[in-house]
This record gives C-alpha cells, structure tokens and sequence, in this order.
C-alpha cells in the first residue's frame, strides 16, 4: 500500500479538482518556492477556470500566478501576505474579486471553523514518506517548520504532499502525519534551497537602525516585562535584529531567563536559547539555516501550528502569552493605526502575516521605524491601510524619539523616569515634516482590490486600486 | 493569562457539565489510574446522574464505577477494553444499557466522525503548562506515549488536563497542545507508578509457552514478509514477547533490518530498536519503564495518536503498513474468529484494544495461544464473543501445530515446506479434547449486557448476561 502517484498532473485528476474549487498552499519554502508555480501550470493545462487559491503568503516567485489571473484560471486569491511582484498587479486592478487579506492566526481560524473550505491542500514538503507522514525539518530542501501547513493538512477535503526527498515508511520525526494525507507526489525539486532560507539574517549595520534598537531595548528593558519568564518575539528586519541582540547583552548581564522566543524564527533567536536566554523556542516558520538546524536537533525548540501561534478561535494560542512583541510598519498615523498592507505609493507589497495577531496578544506592541524612508514620513494623519489597529500598539520607536500610545500612562512614565526621549506622536509627525516636507496625497483609485479581514474575522478595511 | 483551575471540582462545574452529558477518558495510566476515579467521584458528589462514560479502556482500578452504575449516576459505558473487575458486573447485568464495546481504532474514528459527541473530555497528563500543553514522558507518573487521548482532545467541546506536574508555559516538547485545551486541574497525583507501567515486562519461562513462541518465530521466518524493511507488532505477553525475542535474533542472524515496530510497546521492542531491527518505532501506548526512556530520548520512537495508529476511516493508519501481528486470544472458533472479551464462564473480562484494527490491517495476523486453559480448550465450534472476524485470521499456533486459515493457501505450502507442524484446525480441536474432554455448554443469558461495535462501525456480535 503506497499513496504515491506519479505526477502532478495525475495527482490534479486524481483529487477531484472541478472548475470553481479553492485549492491552498503554505509559504515555508518562501521566494524559493516551486510547488505553486507547478500546481498551478498543471491545472491551467488541464483547462481548469475559476479557482480560488488560498495560500497563506505569496512571495515574488509567485508572479506567473499573473497569467493565470489574465486567463480566468485563477479568479480569486486568500493570502496573509503578498508581495510586490503580485501585489503591484492586483493594486492595478487585474483581479475582478477582491483579494482576500488574513492573518497568520485568522487563515487558520477560518479553516478551522469552516468559514474557507480547502477542496485541495497542496503540501509542500521536504521530506515524506510513501503514506504522507512529512516533515520540513530533513532533505535538501529543508525549511524547518510546516507550522502554517496543519490547518490545511486537518482540515482541507483531499491533501496532497508535494516532496523531492521521499523516503521509506515511516519516516521518523514526521511533522504532519499519514492520518490526514491522501496522496503523495514526488518531484525533482519543491524548491531552490537559496530561496527558502537565507544562510544568515543580518543585524543592521545602519547607524539609524542601530539607534532605533537600542531604543527598543531600553524600552523593554523599562517595561517591568523584562523578568524571569520574559517573552519575545521579533521579526527579521535588520534593525528587529539589533534589538533582539542588545536585548539579549541585558538579558545576559542580568542573568534573566526568559520562557519563550517565538515567531519566524532566525539564528539570533537559537543564539539566545542557547545562551540561555529563553528556555524553549515556539517556531511557526523558520528564516534562516541555523533555525532549520536548531529545530531538527534541538528538543527545546518546538514546532507549533499556525493555530497554536495565533488563532484567535483556539482555546489559547501563543500569541496570548507573549510579553513583547518588535514589529515594523511601511505608516503608523497618530492614532498608532498600522499599514503593512502598501507602499508609498499604495501598491500592495506585504500583508499582515502574524503581525495583527502577536499585536493583539502581546502585553507590549512596538512597531520600529526610521522617521522617514526615501523622504516619506513614517508617521501620517490616517495610515492608508488599517493592517492593525492603534488600539493594539503600544509603543512606535524611530531614531528621533519614542512615541508611546496615551492609552498607556504608566509605561510612559516608567520610560520618562529612565530617560528615554519620549515624544508624542503629532510632535514627532510634526518633527519629520520638517525634513521631509508635507507629503502630497496619494491619488486613490475608485475600484476595491483588497479587503483586510481582521484576525477576528471583521472586514477591517480595503485596499483601493492605484489609478 | 493561564487555565488553571483549583479543583476538580471547580472545572466540573466551570466546563458545564449536566446530567446526561459524556465525559472521556484514556487509559495510559493503566491500573495506576486515579483521574477517572477522582472525576467521578465528583460528578456523583455534584448530583449529576445519567452520566456516559466514554472510556479508551477500564482497568480494575476502576470498579469505584460500580457505585455510580448503581446510584444512577453512570448510565452509559464505552469502552475497548473492560477488565474482569468491573466486567463481572456487566456480565451479571449491572447495567440497563449494554456496554458499548470499540476498538482502539473505532473509538477515534467515531469521535472524530461525530457519532460518538464527547462533552467534557479529562486528559490525565503526566507533565502540563500552565495553558494546557501536555505530555506523558515526563514527571513523577510518566507514562509515555498519550496516543489515545489526542481524538478526545481535538473533538471534545471542552477539554480538561488533570496534572501532578504543572511546569511553568510553555512546557518543552509537549504532545497534546494548548489550542486544544480548556482548563488545567493540578492535583496531588494522577496515579500510581506502580500501576502505570511495569518495572520490566517478564518473557514467558514456561515450556509451552517457548515452545509456541519459537513456532511462531518459525512462521514469521518463513512467511515470505521476514525481509528489509518488515514491521512488527506484538502484545506484552509473555509468549509474545518470547517470540519477539526469537525473532529479533533471527532477524540479527541474517542482517535484516525491518521499517517499524509498533503497538503498546515494551523493553524488548526498544531492545529490537537499539539492536537495528527496526528503523523506528510507532507509540501508542507504552507498556514499561524502558519504553517511556526511550519515547522520551530516542527521537527514532514516536508517538502515534490513536487515528494515526488504527482508525478506519483516516487516510491511512499505521496498522495498515503493518507486516506481521502477534495477538492472543482467550478462544477461537474453527472459523477462526477469535474472543478476547469474555472469559472462559462468559464473564467479561477484555476487549478488542487494537486487535481487530491490527488483525484487519496487517499482512499476517497471527494468534498465539495453549491449545487449552484449565482444561478448557482454546479451539471451539463457535465463540461466545466474535472480537476479530475470522477472515482477519491467518494462522493459530498452540504447542500442539500450527493452524493456517484455509484461505491462506500459498502460506500453508510454504510453512508445510519448511517442515513446521501444520495441522487443520478442526483436528487440533479434537487432539485438544482428547486430553481435555469435551466442554460442557456455557448457560447463556437472555439479555445483551454488551454490543461488540466491528471497527467500521457494525455491530458484530453481543454479549450476553450470565445468569
């Protein structure tokens, strides 16, 4: 008994996949990603219109997803996050429905309760074997954690696992397990391995990103968070980095040991848990070679579900016991609402991906931001797009001072008291302007390309086409 | 944030419990068990009645039910397994509605189908968070795997996690996770270690028993399945653990290396695991100390959910990847249909567990047992109780020969060939009697105390009360 089949195009007919279905994919394999690409020109050839994907980020890979847009293969698209590449194209109106944005924790919500059935889970996975149990952690395409893959794997009607390392059953340390997987297809390749992960992330060298993280470790440092049984997680932008670095020389000078690092997690994260910093690591997503490497080997550092991270419909979810959380922001106005969704210029170019739901659990919310980039002001009277709403963050670092959310007064005095440079945000608006000049608005199409649905399943705003 | 609960009960009256709702339970803790019992004490405090247990099996620990049976306070048993404790009661009519009997893989299959609605499912667990994160391989009453709780805590409406060893979140390396999970209740002990899992499980020394044991190991050998990549259950008897100790040192001899090993494992299928015999084992449940070692240590042994290991209805379960199964039985009829629910009076006193689901699964399903017991033979014309229909059967072996299913033409002639002593199983019947006389009729009730539910969800065949 065996559950391989030959190809992709046998595996399309095989599962049943009728025009009008909705067929998903998760993101581990990142800008490295063959499996959609291949999935998707299979059932173009085989004469398939109307498709609804659900992936749960589209990466700049992604972009012959164009042309199956253009020739009606593809009419709908769920994503948490969509890059430049695609997003440029939707922001231009190529898409008669409007995309569909979710969070990292609200896609699977959504599985979960049975507001988006998957008719066919596309599985890309770095090692598998002949029944389906997988795993991300082993093969030359290793990507580490499949977190964002169990929702789709529970749940979705037919599951297929997509792998170029299939190895005889049963493959040990398995991930996803045979009980929920019906088909298993193996490939030259599921992805280019440079793409998937980087070899190393980098901290910033920048001397304004320097600054900004030292800022936000002050600030966490002055928190009354940063104690035993401290939690944290952090992106992977260069200045996120610095911070996570500076964090952990307090950290370590104060002989603090902290419960849980989480997040996409990168080696600055496994430096921490190693030096004892944190006692376990919660990893949904795996950035770079010293993360995949980690969690293969080391029993501290846990693969979770994207339920388990961030569903707001799970009886908990990580996300709830996060003391801090370091996020980024492309605007954030003076009511500290966030855009993540577009660019300057109003072209899609990301999603929230889990930064609306570590928001909303975390007890301190702080977005890092440069003042300004390419003499655009970070700070603005309303962010274009509500990624996450104000009322979830708590504190925007910049290098020219830290502005702190008026709902929290005692925080403001607690950093005050240490000396941080505390400004209001309209102060620091103001303050940028003076650089940079008053920004000219954004002209705004007539037409919705987007809708932001908030992690609780609330449409929380849309995206406008870019004239 | 955190789920904790003072006391059983507080989360008894917190989950919503009322009467003629179904509480769950799994038995890893085996007669060392005190969560059932401390639950329902409870519930019959609270003066809830009509309520169903549903119950991955029940040990003698547990015939404190008996009370609540007869205060009304438990109307409803379901069960794989009922040991002669409480299962001579049944038998003598104890109860108004029969006991529903299921197999190891039925009972997650119709939970996860919904047919079996479980309200309030209580996880006893070994080690858990402060959020409901669990395991069973660490802690003062380890019991290893926690294979048959997972449908409980993925279905159930609410979850609860019965502790003596809550660690601060988020426990490392945990099994059952916090998106599942309700409450958890910290006690002063879940159970007994001495009940839970036995020092060391003893290989037979009797003669007949070795003597089976080594037919059986003769029958492996020359099956035709006895080649790389060969998978293996068997139970904790002493016969069977004999056989698997023959077998492991043929398979040594000749330098095979099987896939798995699998089932309620113990020491000496790890022993086969650390000699090379397998290259993984599968865990649902483990039976000793050396097996919780190694769940705990040896990333080659897994834990398997109860889907995973024997649902008819997941994609794919383990058992049916398995190659050979060692089962026993406590009679077997000439159509091979074999009892393991009642005892030799027709008391109660077993269950399916994963017989059935193996023996369907598996290439060959073997039984090992005397030709009779206190002079009563094994082989009868009919069994009180069908557990395993007779076409899951392939061969019986007593010191006596070996009995092939007539089916199995081609094993016959191999077995024949290989000079072991084949004999028909109706012969074997009548050699039996002539050392041990014919058996008197058993006296049969008139009402069913019991439904044996097939693994696919068929009544199969009822017990009847002993008058």
């Amino acid at each position: 008994m065996s559950k391989v089949v030959k190809s992709i195009k046998e595996v399309v007919a095989l599962a049943g996949l009728k025009d009008g279905m909705t067929v998903s994919f998760h993101h581990h394999l990142r800008n490295g990603d063959f499996v959609l690409n291949m999935v998707m020109e299979e059932i173009a050839s085989q004469g398939l219109k109307d498709i609804n994907v659900n992936a749960s980020s589209l990466f700049d890979v992604h972009t012959p997803l164009l042309e199956h847009i253009e020739n009606g293969v593809v009419t709908g698209i769920s994503a948490d996050y969509i890059a430049a590449g695609l997003g440029r194209a939707i922001s231009k109106g190529i898409m008669e429905k409007p995309v569909q944005f979710r969070t990292h924790g609200g896609r699977p919500s959504d599985i979960v309760q049975g507001r988006t059935p998957i008719d066919v889970a596309f599985i890309a996975a770095p090692t598998a074997d002949t029944m389906g149990n997988c795993s991300g952690k082993y093969g030359p395409s290793a990507c580490g954690s499949l977190g964002y893959a169990f929702a789709d794997a529970m749940f979705a009607k037919k599951v297929v696992v997509i792998t170029d390392n299939l190895v005889p059953y049963p493959m040990q340390d398995f991930s996803i397990s045979e009980d929920w997987v019906d088909y298993v297809v193996p490939v030259e390749a599921i992805g280019n391995p440079k793409g998937i992960v980087s070899g190393t992330t980098q901290i910033t060298r920048d001397p304004v990103g320097l600054v900004m993280a030292s800022h936000a470790a002050q600030v966490i440092a002055h928190s009354g968070l940063l104690k035993d049984g401290f939690s944290f997680q952090t992106g992977a932008g260069g200045a996120s980095l610095a911070a996570a670095k500076f964090l952990k020389d307090i950290m370590m000078e104060k002989g603090i040991q902290g419960s849980f690092g989480m997040g996409g997690i990168t080696g600055y994260l496994v430096d921490m848990l190693q030096a004892g910093c944190f006692r376990s690591l919660l990893d949904v997503q795996c950035f770079d070679l010293k993360a995949v490497e980690s969690i293969r080997t080391d029993p501290r550092h846990k693969e979770i579900s994207a339920m388990q991270y961030a569903s707001p419909t799970s009886r908990s979810a990580a996300v709830d016991s996060l003391d801090v959380v370091i996020l980024g922001a492309t605007e954030i106005d003076t009511d500290f609402n966030v855009n993540v969704h577009t660019d300057s210029n109003g072209f899609i170019m990301g999603g929230s991906g889990g930064h609306s739901d570590t928001a909303a659990g975390a007890k301190l919310s702080m977005i890092i931001a440069p003042m300004f980039r390419a003499r655009l002001p970070i700070v603005t009277d309303r962010v274009t797009c509500v990624s996450t709403p104000g009322s979830d963050i708590d504190v925007l670092v910049t290098q020219g001072g830290i502005a702190v959310n008026p709902k929290n007064v005692e925080l403001t005095q607690q950093l005050k008291a240490a000396g941080l440079p505390i400004v209001d945000i309209h102060e620091l608006k103001e303050k940028t302007e003076r650089i940079t000049g008053t920004p000219r608005k954004l002209p705004k199409g007539d037409r919705v390309v987007a809708e932001v649905i908030g992690r609780n399943g609330n449409l929380q705003d849309v995206i406008y086409n870019v004239p």
